[in-house]
């Protein structure tokens, strides 16, 4: 790694400095110092993410945590650029987490080509902010053509219809958010505006509010029905938007790990006698963030369609499988949906932080329409008038550009990798006595315990209160067992409490795999199961 | 500006260019190619944005949608990232904004320090997800140190408090948002949830919904009161929230253009005396959007201490202006405040996008706590529990380098040089006969029009009528000119209409400047203030 000369100087903020630090440089020298930093940015922190995952202890923590307790802001400047950028590199990168090694398979984080960094420079150096044409203008007309590819791929609609839609400034196909958590509530915010719809002197719920929307329609609760896997941030959207997050009503799995039809039906007969409450959307799963399960798409549309429900599809994760023409069959049905939430910095790749959400319904987001004086007219391309953001930078450059520079195709590849791995991955817990596969991956994500022999034994004949008695202890060594894995710092798997077993109430915890770099492969794998093992091993010693 | 060489390939998604794509490059040849790239980034897009403002034409958007109508995604990469870079300079840049531009004076989007770009190209690298201590480690320490340095900032209490909370994982001062619009929202939410608080069967707001917290405490309203200059997000936060955007309610500003205080006590005498109405919430404006304009804050905070309301101030203008000993006495008052939003992408000058919202009381987010059993465990450091949104990027690294780069005082020198060339361009615009200032700057922003001399003379003897005939005729002619000039592409001013006058129902248009980019001059301004005469001339021609 090139060192930066540490230059001692007068770091003094006077209006010399300030110019300097504004007006790009202009001669060469200066310039080819910038280029250095970048150089530094690029491979200075790409020599420590080869080297560790570096996944917190609990007690380093305590001591870094120490180290961070100054909090008041300097008066003069501190440190040049170059010494800032040395101390990320030398002191903050190694005491981050490393993400992109092929050893972090923990959580949907992971490895990012390195254009994305490039990307992400451009993004910042334009810095333009898509909430209004007037400080986008030609991003604004990029993102509503990304909007529509992604549209289309989801919902396949004619060529006419989007030829239609994809620059009309009356109708919006979808949005950028920050994440998939704004993005679900952005689709349980139209759903609860659009089921809950004008009606005497009641004008709109989003005017006049929720009581009043509750008092008009004769009722006292509007709810949600999605699969006990739903992500938390459907119960966090049911407490902001007003709905009380009671009312997001977990629906048991079935022996498939998805949600269990019978019950569902079961629970909107019983919700439909009650004539004070409201469905105002079911939600399907296509890539549970805890096992990767994707829902039945096709019956749930049914389901939806027949009682004219809003649909909604978490694809946070699963999304961009329709990419692959191997997998994209896995979630069928997802063209029926009303609305359907895809992340960019899950299974698009991109660097945080970037979410989308989907409606089939052009005008769906009339729902949400907010106008301002000074920006955001209406019939503007104002892009800022139907999103819960307001300042938002070009995130769909970077969709954009990386669709280029992937195709379908090399997002096809790396999808089908991470399928593909999760399978073979699979069958080597299967064939590791010592392991027990709890969920097996429908896509890349799966969980598994480490259940020793003799207790494998007991479990068979164990009666239900015996078996809670060793499910807790199987709890205290999988905690046990990933702790240590994650301590030691060379590889890195997640851990979840979930009902494994059907009519088994208690929450088991399980190691979870998350496996989307292309890096991991199969020895990598086989390593992490080994070392788990001989965690086990000194454990029981 | 350097060429890149554009080798003709196969453009293959293949197994091969994967590995390349992800895997860092090891050669120095490799490295110098990505760095190349980098500096073409970084001058590529300089060269542009020195020359022109571009703001777009209505008829060029017109042409330029014509060009964005494709929506099929292509199967096979279309581009190598050389290409795509070079497009992106020569297609894109030209066709975006030039925000940075000194002679773009309309939003509050400008330009920003060159080593901003530097710093989110690291964030990327880095690619941290905050959101819980797996993935972030450090970051999520340096983050709450951060957001104490600003807690103590805009709160000021003591060195023991600081030490108490700054590293503490049970109590939160504050969390990053991606801007003003989800702080103001994060800030109302936690609001609602405390001024509705659990009573006899009625556990929270957040947990039994919105009509229970009204039919427990035996209420049909909940209102927030907020000036007319309120930021339009608070309306939408009413909305999103179920309060209805109805009863996020206006008040009138009196002639210093902020709250009008007497009539602000008469809608509370109004409201308090309806039993059925609650008033979650006082809003201050420390930075109107349209006119900069600053409410009286203790004033306000007697108000809300006095009633037990809770009190925000939307500092997400104005908040920086804290690091100015000149002039952050425009801010007396903020300390009494429950909650403050501040944006980073306004005048701490990052890029889009990041804001953040402070909590007087460590333990006001508990409201809003969420957890979920993969991550944000109770009792961990997990940032992610008491955030609106979820995955998040590391922000607050971006922020503490420029404090070290900046120090206080450059970041003040900034913030003085706009409020005080605000000054002297009111003085310029004042001394100019064709021109009528509307909202003196109190800090860098301000509204003016054009008003002929034939047209002056009519209004001095005019009765409301005759008053509202010829407003609408310099409503047209301003217009006109904000249109013309931005079309010519040399500089940029906004506009938006507002109640001018004082007993005056007409919604005057009005030309809104905001003076940030300390590379704006007197004598830039000059030339902008020219234009518009010689537009206004062509006109009257």
């Amino acid at each position: 790694m090139p060192k930066i000369k540490n230059e001692p100087s007068s770091l003094v903020a006077d209006w010399n400095t300030l110019h300097r630090v504004f007006i790009r440089p202009e001669d060469e020298g200066s310039r080819q110092t910038l280029v250095k930093y970048m150089e530094q940015i690029l491979f200075g922190l790409h020599d420590f993410l080869n080297k560790h995952v570096g996944v917190t202890e609990e007690i380093s923590l305590v001591k870094l945590a120490k180290e961070y307790k100054d909090t008041k802001i300097n008066q003069d400047p501190q440190k040049k650029l170059a010494d800032v950028i040395k101390d990320i590199i030398d002191e903050i990168a190694p005491r981050a987490v490393n993400v992109a090694s092929p050893y972090f398979i923990g959580h949907m984080t992971s490895a990012i080509p390195f254009f994305m960094v490039h990307l992400k420079a451009i993004t910042a150096a334009l810095n333009q902010n898509v909430i209004k044409l007037e400080t986008s203008k030609v991003l604004s007309v990029l993102e509503k053509q990304i909007l529509a590819k992604m549209h289309r791929m989801i919902f396949k609609f004619d060529e006419p219809f989007y030829l239609e839609h994809v620059q009309n400034t009356e109708t919006s196909l979808g949005v950028f958010t920050t994440g998939g958590t704004t993005a679900n509530l952005t689709a349980m915010w139209v759903a609860r505006n659009k089921s809950l719809p004008p009606k005497g002197k009641f004008e709109s719920i989003e005017k006049n509010g929720f009581f009043e929307a509750m008092k008009a329609h004769g009722l006292e609760r509007a709810v949600v029905l999605v699969s006990r896997r739903g992500h938390f941030s459907l119960k966090k959207a049911g407490g902001i938007l007003g709905l009380g997050n009671q009312n997001i009503i977990p629906i048991d799995v079935d022996s498939n790990r998805s949600i269990d039809l019978e019950k569902l039906k079961a629970k909107i007969k019983e919700l439909k006698a009650d004539k004070k409450t409201r469905i105002i959307a079911i939600v399907g799963i296509a890539g549970a963030t805890e096992t990767g399960i994707i829902d039945p798409l096709p019956q749930l549309a049914d389901i939806c369609e027949a009682l004219d429900i809003h649909f909604h599809v978490d694809a946070a994760w699963g999304g961009p499988v329709l990419l692959s023409k191997k997998y994209c069959h896995l979630l069928k049905g997802i063209e029926r949906a009303d609305s359907v939430t895809i992340d960019c910095h899950k299974q698009f790749y991109m660097p945080m932080t970037s979410g989308m959400v989907y409606f089939k319904d052009p005008k769906a987001l009339d729902q949400i329409v907010y106008h301002a004086r000074y920006v955001n007219r209406p019939g503007s391309v104002d892009l800022g008038i139907k999103t819960l953001e307001g300042s938002r930078e070009a995130n769909s450059l970077i969709l954009d550009s990386a669709l280029k520079i992937m195709g379908a195709k090399g997002y096809a590849l790396m999808i089908e990798h991470g399928i593909e791995t999760a399978g073979q991955f699979a069958r080597m817990i299967r064939q590791r006595p010592l392991f027990q596969l709890v969920t097996p991956p429908q896509l890349n994500i799966l969980t598994y315990r480490v259940v020793p022999l003799d207790i494998q034994k007991k479990l068979k004949t164990a009666d239900r209160k015996k078996r809670q008695k060793l499910n807790a202890v199987l709890d205290d060594i999988n905690i046990k067992i990933q702790r240590i894995q994650r301590e030691a710092g060379f590889s890195f798997v997640s851990r979840t409490r979930l009902k494994a077993f059907r009519d088994d109430h208690h929450n088991t915890v399980v190691l979870r795999c998350v496996i989307m770099n292309p890096m991991t492969t199969v020895d990598i794998l086989d390593e992490i199961l080994d070392e788990q093992e001989s965690i086990f091993k000194s454990l029981a010693e």
